[in-house]
């Protein structure tokens, strides 16, 4: 498993009156990185789709705000598989300042579910991808 | 034809670093209006397409921003029908403080169009509801 | 202390290309409760701010995602105060479909600090909005 | 005058139950591409504003949809000056599929005010910047 940081670039579209990032702004940037986590080990959410008949939920989020990001700031967002079981996987996530090794701004965790996407119902991440993504 | 106004609070999600609510917020609050007049009269995004087979899309959107939106603002926001012909429907807007008498922050125009969920090519209108739109 | 609940219509700028709520829209609806939960109390961000120079930030947030939000729905959006001690007030908070005795949607959790909003440092909340936030 | 084109991935985030990029998902893709065309010429929100006390503000905007953003996408979001005078500046933009020869998804217009960030009054653009945003 690697650590993977993609950075984002903070635009007026995400800060709010009180002058930083707004709380679900980063949440959004969460997302991002483990899309890009993701795809970068073949799994594309509108492929999976299309070809296995399965997607990607989010089902839990957590996340602690430490310190504001700012308009203009590169941030940089993590991803990082900390465990994939049956339809579960559990990712830990932070978003620095500038890089990798900038300033904590946020600590989070989020939870995915692969389901069916005709049902919803939990689905096994399929084996294939599931040794791709522990790699 | 009739002007429907639509009070929306303005929370911190809706504002910018600028301190006031950002434009794309103002987009997506005529939006709202526009969804709320048509479900009055009978046009359900969800029941269109399930019943129908139509989907509603934007296909122009034009905003004057005259004066800013605050935190914690009630703004009143309208929608009222100019045109609805073929597969096009026209909408003028308003966003104001407080009320329909209030202060004008925004002007605004929207184009709508009937269109085939499957395919995406425009459909007319439906009669039966052109004629209640008209009313 | 009371359990208060707001009603939130689900409109096309909450949604995603799964077709249900986008899970940082439910994130933002949380606010809103909250936001709505401490103004009915008598704190309101812009003149807490603009009177003491107090501000509220999120610190941390937890949702759990257990059935999906769709397009149209009315949800009804609670937020209960579970502690306040120090600068930091902790908040349980419900997502449930059409009403407070509908389906659970999502469960979550916010911690909001006050703090200095010149320097961002923690501040006690002040006591006479404690004992009103109590009761 | 030279045409800036931004690279934009496409995340769940700027997608809407009818599968493709909401409206106003573009509308903030075509802030993206004025703020970092401006950027790359030495005008900075962030520092305009500290050290001119100068703010821009969106005064209108124009979006024509001609076709849908998918998810997943890599767009070229374009921004183009057409003029500055006084206070004002006028955009042209464009967000195309893939790269700035691929498929028009958008076409649009944005003016731009130099105001006093203090009291939002009009103030002509600074004639230092006016001479290299021109060129």
């Amino acid at each position: 498993m690697s650590v993977f940081w993609l950075p984002v670039r903070v635009y007026l579209e995400d800060t709010d009156a009180q002058g930083v990032v707004y709380n679900a702004g980063f949440v959004r940037f969460m997302e991002r990185a483990r899309t890009d986590w993701l795809r970068e080990r073949g799994v594309d959410h509108r492929a999976f789709d299309e070809t296995l008949g399965l997607s990607l939920v989010l089902t839990s989020i957590e996340a602690r705000f430490k310190a504001p990001g700012k308009l203009g700031d590169i941030l940089a967002v993590s991803a990082d598989l900390l465990e994939i079981k049956g339809a579960r996987a559990v990712f830990v996530q932070e978003v620095r300042r500038d890089s990798s090794g900038g300033e904590l701004l946020v600590e989070g965790r989020a939870e995915v579910a692969c389901v069916d996407s005709a049902n919803g119902r939990a689905r096994r991440w399929p084996a294939e991808f599931v040794k791709e993504l522990n790699r």
